[in-house]
């Protein structure tokens, strides 16, 4: 059994991005209904640009899967670009057109973005032989992995949602939230804000960054629900799932920021406002009156909801341009601007879903081992049942 | 060639820890002075409690060195736990004098700790089986382990600091803090302010904690300097490197949050404000003025100094105990005490430091390669010469 | 930089084998004929089925290339499944026809191959669902990274060959063989065979086998050329070069059997026959005079040709089937046959070559380092430079 | 839940031997005498030389176990060099006596072992700082580690044994060898040879070839019993448990050829005389008649003895030496001579048996996961529950 997670490949203008997830059970039945709602929530929200309107993304499944259930082995997902075939002649594999690609050449990098130590690094002198990949297109590989992360774990019982809780000034990035408070978001609403009554002002923050030729960031809260007891381990720094959950949602473009509970204010606060008491309840189980911890202690999960926040820097690629360096003549030049978003917050917030669900899946498959889905749930509720008299 | 990195193993009252070192290449001189002074770092500061006047941790290296020089095999590190005299009875491995355990015997679990959550997970049921494991006394591994990695870096003129912004509510856990800005630190201090004038502020602060047996957490800040340009990638999730080092840095005990550069504050403001201008300088290289990105883009270092967040939350263990349960009873209890500090924030800083350097040291071997370290040299002198050009 | 290794996914009858490589530096320039010709020497040989009629193998680059070049990013390939026009009513995706699944439906598994073990393990009833991805059909996924892994050797000198020394009785397992012996092998030739002269008989043996509804294995031998000094390493069990060698041949479908150099016969012999004597020749170079080691001494490539034999078992689908058991009635029956060949050796050959490739190109990658193939060539030469005037 | 698997640290001439096995559940009972037991069985053995007769070995646990049980953590295990008391002054960690280094300094390289090409890889000038960690010394590591993967397995009633068939040319390298078999070597013996009859004449082989200043190797069987069915996987080419299998053994020393069951025999006979058909027996289980397949169908345990044959070369340090070369002078020397075994071959077969029982400890913990043992071994006897109405 391998882990639960998942390779890509795919350039954000090549012809589709390639997912392969590994550590998936046999007999999981998948609801493509509700695969490709994640794929459609993450092209939502307002401030997005043009591409959203040109992409609707489905994933097609080309391996690991018969009639609709998981066989055990490693499930290939083809996520399509239809912009490719407007990008052919420049972004062929085998072939490029000159011109074309003259033409499409990306020379003034843009900060922020990965484009200038790309170029140094992988010694490319077309910046975009870098920003195909590098993309947030990418994520859409990402929400397609955590799909199907997802629909393993709701026969766990286990559930994921997420929201925003600020956009750039409007908004309150520190807004206590929990799972509840993001039963309140609307997928289809233009920020998927966590409080409604903040919608309009982050709208209008947006408009004001639109029309100044700028871009935003913001502050997402992800959480899990029904998360057992016991998923990652103290024993060895790299078994820490609230590491491992650091690393899966940092490494999401533009997440520069990633607290677990209450992370940032708890550092300023005593302890005994910060730890969670223990309780025992009249049905015979611990229990917490309060949920800091963001349902880790000591890398290990607690019961409790499990509750990210990711912060979110502005998209790189601004209309107004940056002061940046013509990387052929080393003369000053603005950073190009080719078709992009204002702001991608409502979007983070699926993919943060995601990239959480990747890292419980991998977490249950570690703890719960099995083949079938059929093993998995026997020890798992083995398990349950087991500490449930401790 | 493996990876640059480290296993641990060891209880906090077993006789001692070990560590082994993988992916040091041969011929890096070792001081051993310079490495036990990492590891006298860890134990200063104001806040500690009784054990950091019991023990006195001192490397010994068992394996991987001859004559002060690294072979290119792994390493190994014990650092022995002076205080398992007077746990032998208790904590035996093989045999453990049952009235004595029954003494040491923990039962009433720490919230914040792992205690109770290790106990169902691993089905123990005294808790030290946890906690002896789950110990901060740990990051003394994680130390001895990151000394070896700035052994390795400093032959590339990389070098680290860290200092502490805040501590409970005193001292400014935003403060904007550069390289610079980290060599004010003095780590004789009491708390390895990086703002010398805070530092009463912050004592007192611990003072008052103390008084009220309660404990307290901070924001420290870890930075690397001369990183080159090109360490960690955006080609696959799991290569970029801020989301390395956000896992290193989150599986630190008691971080629950932490940021690459302005990383917080970056998601409240507009993309201009955040993104670091290019400029191309007189001396022909291109540069920046500002270091918002805490010098990553697209998860790969840019050469600016990598500047990483680290927000501690209060020590689980507070003299006042918090509500808890009796594992063995279910009646409510208050959690137990061990010797125990009110803080470790400024100790915190020096583990930071040393995950910082092992996420580093692992990318510069990805990058450069090289079994020697003249090899490894002459690969980075090569690439650096070359992306001069750029 | 990640390993260079691969993953694959894919049914046998499914729509597409789907590979993703990593590791692949930037700039490699790919030749398309090149890989397919690999493609199509895995499809030929005498005693091959009625599929090879069918499937005429060819790689689609969807992600990591462009223009013909790399870009540093993982390599997407697929591999299209011609037959799934036949089969998708039965091994559809979503839906399933239940007709015309249960009219291809495997209840009469096949000892040798998985078909039970697979069955109980994955917890399935129709053991389709194990032996369409059990299939040696994922060979052709391995063949295709190979290419990759290939196409990145040669920019090193390095290049690859096998032939087949022995098909069933025919032949000799033990023959010595050279690299030179093996560009005697002429891939048009019905059995690929190292001893041209051995060729008729190894025909022979398979019509026989054929005849008698029987199959064959036998013996192959795959070699690298120009294989630098220094790959692999002793320092560490997992680090050795030999035993990573061994994984990838004996994971190959039906090897069950794998030796470096004379690795079978070395075992009975003393050491001053075993091991290759060490000389310094005119032209200030070390050298040897034998290659009885294969290429490694101490997990570590020496400069020499690496030389390795792989024992493959006859193939487990038998027209005239094998004694086994319905599983739906627990009462005996014989083996079910589908279109299968009589021996799969001269294809084998050129799989051995492709993970003989994959293990190389890993090894070169952690040596060299390096993002770009500029890059990782001058860290090759100056390491070549360096050791030559050892 | 990290892999069950292992590192280890230590040259052969240095303080210790430092290793650290991670994987192992909370819960094992270990037994001290029968992991010594192991220690001393690898250092039998006829053809051994004069260092069996210093070294004594013993485990020392310093991490991980409480009261001879696991805690769930890692498990850190010290095996000391008696003999550093003589080599401290030429192989101190952080001193090195000139003359006492120049004395034993290594410049004549043994052709079969990794000296030269070490010393080339790393830039060492002294091939003693190659050889101290390429000694065959670092098996006792690997006994050590295997010895807990026993204990683990013990609980579920997996067992271990192994012998020898061969000895140079006495004996008979490719005798059939089963589970039974192995049972009737004598650990006592002088050859640990499974045809008791041959014993005396393989005793006879090592005396020749001592006598001639000649070294041997040979064959050896090893075997594991009651092994569940369904460890390991087809679905990746990476998770086949016969590669893993195959990795582990031939990174043995010395070891170069490495066969599953009946694996190059198997090669020359037709499919019915090599696969082992399939029956359903009176108490309702699938069974065989026979194990040609060592237990392995498709890279999966089939429920039967997984049988492993290695084939080790004779030992590269001769006592009469080679033709090498001085790599000061660059003029021909003899190969140097140092203390060291006529054969190992008796010594070989325990470290295989450790190198199985650590590949299959793996691969039970992937499978059955469970952080205790009480989990793991609720897991798997509901799996083979289920399985057993198959």
């Amino acid at each position: 059994m391998s882990h639960f997670t998942f390779l890509s490949a795919g350039e954000s203008h090549g012809p589709q991005l390639t997912v392969i997830v590994t550590g998936m059970p046999a007999g999981v039945r998948l609801d493509r209904e509700r695969i490709n709602r994640d794929m459609a929530r993450r092209q939502h929200g307002h401030g997005r640009g043009g591409r959203m309107k040109i992409e609707h993304d489905e994933i097609e499944i080309v391996g690991g899967v018969r009639g609709g259930e998981t066989l055990g082995s490693p499930i290939a997902i083809v996520v399509r670009n239809d912009d490719f075939t407007n990008w052919e002649v420049a972004m062929g594999v085998w072939n490029v057109d000159a011109d074309e690609a003259q033409k499409r050449r990306v020379h003034a990098p843009r900060p922020g973005h990965v484009d200038l130590i790309g170029g140094m690094k992988y010694d490319r002198h077309d910046l975009r032989d870098i920003l195909e990949r590098a993309s947030a297109r990418e994520t859409a590989s990402r929400v397609a992995a955590g799909a199907m992360a997802k629909e393993l774990l709701r026969n766990f019982g286990i559930e994921l949602r997420s929201g925003v809780v600020s956009v750039g000034a409007a908004g309150d990035p520190d807004r206590a939230t929990t799972w509840d408070d993001l039963g309140a978001v609307d997928d289809d609403s233009p920020m998927r804000a966590v409080d409604r009554d903040a919608e309009a002002a982050m709208v209008a923050e947006v408009d004001k960054a639109r029309e100044a030729g700028e871009t935003l960031g913001g502050t997402i809260v992800a959480a899990a629900h029904n998360v057992p007891i016991g998923l990652g381990s103290y024993v060895q720094w790299n078994e820490k799932l609230d590491g491992r959950i650091a690393q899966a949602i940092l490494s999401i473009h533009a997440v520069k920021a990633v607290a677990i509970g209450d992370g940032v204010a708890a550092a300023q606060r005593v302890g005994s406002e910060v730890h969670d008491p223990i309780y025992f309840d009249e049905e015979h189980r611990y229990h917490r009156t309060s949920n800091r911890a963001g349902g880790l202690e000591g890398g290990v999960t607690n019961g409790q909801d499990v509750v990210v926040r990711a912060y979110m820097k502005p998209i790189s690629t601004l209309r107004r341009g940056l002061p940046s360096v013509d990387i052929e003549t080393h003369e000053p030049h603005r950073s190009q601007w080719e078709r992009s978003d204002v702001t991608a917050v409502p979007a983070c917030g699926v993919v943060c879903e995601a990239m959480l669900a990747i890292a419980l899946a991998d977490a249950m498959r570690e703890k719960f081992g099995g083949d079938s889905l059929g093993e998995m749930k026997a020890n798992f509720e083995a398990y349950s049942a087991h500490i449930g008299e401790y």
